[in-house]
């Protein structure tokens, strides 16, 4: 064989080493051996983008949803995706910015659930964005709604071209502390939800709580959910707000209609975006398995399984951190004190603490399948008092089962 | 609002930034002004995988295959998706492969062809994966087909759970030199090629040029020209070997029957894989819109809109190949003498060098679609020699058909 010799490029961006080596045979013997010629490719990239907080986002003043991501000049034109019901509410406000900024836009709703949200919505889209074509360096997608409108419409900007961009404008509470701002796209297949999907950075998100004036109770507490679980982890301050305005905010909508509601949305929110943020950032890809954020979806998958639609995700994570709070009361880790504050900030908050179809075979069956994830190990986050946590790998079932009537004495009393 | 101050969290892997600036409103009127708060997450990312000569890859001696981003140790478990009719070929070795290494298997054969390269043949294969349960850690997928099957696979893979390790294994010539080795995948949606895709690198890519031996000549002739088309932008050493040798290449299917062949079949290989490595390593994602792959490229998918499936990719290349090698002749950068090598070898080759399809029209829309697709500018390849490249962003459409003119009258003096 020729050999042309190791050849190397190295630039900003990229490097390609040849080398050869011997490899024995498959059974260790020592004929044959293979010689292996081959070539290493290594190419840096970077995942970055900006959240912004965006108050009054569809203003037709406000240049934040131009601006993001399109760069202004040249006559503009905007593809924009919104979430069917959140376009019965603000469908007409968008098409007021768009024509009041002279800007040339299709508007598709989509009428989203869990149920549709499959590849069957992301082809739908491609579609339509193949109708109005859009150039991919100009003209970012704009995807307006909840969760499940993000993850569809990110899925399809992520395929179409090989990478469109897009911005992302959450109007749940969910999508504005979790499912907006981080890099996951995804849709359910058969009957696994997020089997597809992709790690694809949003070219911005622009948050504005405004939307959240429209959002039903229900969903609200659901995203309270998310952002307990981040207090409850990460930041004791954020859990007395919720302790002392958690009701008032869920009254208010996040919409500030007192002063006291108005500093307290700020607050609960900017600490739960930056607080999710800092988890999320150094594991974008979820490479590394001990994730923080994974506190209170050990066993929430497993009740969802059985339990959706009629519990909500966050209802179903709550139960998992109420569990998982009294087992870590039981090693002592969280006082009996500290266990009976998070459970009565469930309660006010409208969040379950427990559901009938959390029995033993559930948690066995749970807790397997949590482990096959996690790559052979537990990795339970398990709170250390409020606004921190520890990871356990060494948590029995025994231990759960005990958890579990603990919870539901606490229950019984409470009633 | 409260100020938790900025937050920066730095780690080996990505960081968050909070910061604030005011905004003018879109008018430049001075009210109203936006306060802006924001987060940029930056988190850094690789793309490192290992292309492989691998000759007799389907020995079950040659450890390749299941070494392969596998790791060995437990009782192994693969799932294999192949091109139907390379299964044909190939099948039983696989299997035997399979079964004398003791891995538990399954082998999912895919018909497909340019019209089945489509989402659905994506999520047939997912159902497959979903149905043999695969671990993501320990499990690559093995994908083993042309560029067809590659580009489906890859697709099915990069989704599946975000992202499933895959190992590639081209079976045709352009698989080994240019759709096996590099990170696109994709599939066609309504009239687009490749309009849905991700850039994912493999976990491994392995070259086993046996699988020529079943390839038929044209498809041999359509890899050509891909090698053809790095020869004469970057490598005259490897243009002199096609010259020297291509025509004992085809006939011997790259398999070196002769010591002749063999030794052109290595190095042409050798010389190809690296320089289409070379060329791609610093622009994985195509961010740089300069580039020199693109030769024959340029008015190429344009033929094919109409020449399709008369004509196979391979061959619009070389026809896009011949014009601008006439253009370039005009423009004194080729010699007379180097433009007839360029079509004697490609006649030697079986490649055509010329189409009724094209004509005026064809290359005024076919330029005016390559120059938006290059945002803005031509960026058109032009050989400088054989062996070298420049860009031109200067060509006229007077040029273009004068040398469609010379490169007719040159094939009259041939006929
Ligand atoms: N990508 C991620 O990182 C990530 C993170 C968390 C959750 N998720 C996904 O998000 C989804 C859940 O998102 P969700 O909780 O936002 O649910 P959702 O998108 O289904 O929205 C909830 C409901 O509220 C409606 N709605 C949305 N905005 C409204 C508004 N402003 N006013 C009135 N009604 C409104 C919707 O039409 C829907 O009926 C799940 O599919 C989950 O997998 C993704
Ligand atoms: N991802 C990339 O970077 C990239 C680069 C170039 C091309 N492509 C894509 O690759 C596709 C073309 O690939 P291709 O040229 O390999 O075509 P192909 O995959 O259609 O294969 C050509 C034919 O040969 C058959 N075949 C394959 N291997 C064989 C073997 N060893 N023996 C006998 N028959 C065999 C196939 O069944 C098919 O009929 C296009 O869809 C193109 O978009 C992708």
């Amino acid at each position: 064989m020729n050999d042309p010799g190791p050849i190397t490029v190295t630039d900003s961006s990229g490097s390609v080493v040849a080398s050869e080596r011997l490899v024995a045979g498959r059974n260790g013997r020592d004929t044959p051996v293979y010689q292996v010629r081959s070539w290493s490719v290594t190419a840096p990239e970077e995942f970055a983008y900006e959240v912004q907080l965006a108050d009054g986002l569809l203003d037709p003043e406000n240049p934040a949803l131009l601006d993001a991501a399109g760069g202004s000049g040249g006559p503009a034109r905007r593809f924009v995706v919104i979430d069917d019901r959140v376009a019965d509410h603000y469908g007409d406000r968008v098409r007021d910015y768009l024509t009041r900024n002279q800007v040339q836009h299709r508007i598709l709703r989509l009428r989203v659930s869990e149920e549709t949200k499959t590849m069957q919505a992301v082809l739908r889209l491609v579609s339509a964005l193949d109708d109005f074509g859009i150039s991919r360096r100009r003209e970012p997608i704009i995807a307006i709604g909840g969760g499940v409108l993000l993850d569809i419409a990110g899925l399809a900007a992520s395929l179409y071209r090989r990478g469109t961009p897009h911005v992302r404008v959450p109007t749940t509470l969910v999508g504005l502390i979790d499912a907006g701002i981080g890099v996951k796209t995804g849709v359910n297949h058969g009957v696994h939800k997020n089997r597809l999907g992709t790690y694809f950075a949003p070219a911005a998100v622009l948050l504005d709580r405004s939307f959240l004036a429209t959002l039903d109770r229900r969903h609200l507490s659901n995203g309270l959910a998310e952002i307990l679980k981040i207090a409850l982890v990460t930041d004791a301050r954020l859990f007395d707000l919720l302790e002392a305005h958690g009701q008032l905010l869920i009254d208010e909508r996040f919409q500030g209609t007192t002063e006291t509601g108005r500093r307290a949305a700020d607050e609960v929110l900017d600490r739960a975006i930056a607080g999710m943020l800092h988890e999320l950032a150094p594991n974008l890809k979820e490479q590394q398995l001990d994730r923080l954020v994974d506190f209170g979806h050990s066993i929430s998958p497993s009740i969802e399984m059985v339990a959706l639609p009629e519990l909500l995700h966050g209802e179903a994570v709550a139960i998992d951190m109420a569990l998982f709070t009294m087992l870590a009361a039981r090693r002592g880790s969280v006082g009996s004190e500290e266990s009976g504050r998070v459970l009565r900030l469930m309660r006010a908050l409208d969040l379950p603490v427990d559901h009938p179809a959390v029995d033993w075979p559930l948690l066995v069956e749970a807790m397997e399948s949590t482990i096959r994830h996690r790559d052979g190990l537990q990795r339970l986050p398990l709170p250390a008092g409020i606004g921190a946590a520890a990871f356990a790998n060494d948590v029995t079932l025994g231990e759960l089962a005990r958890a579990l009537e603990d919870l539901r004495e606490m229950e019984r009393a409470h009633a």
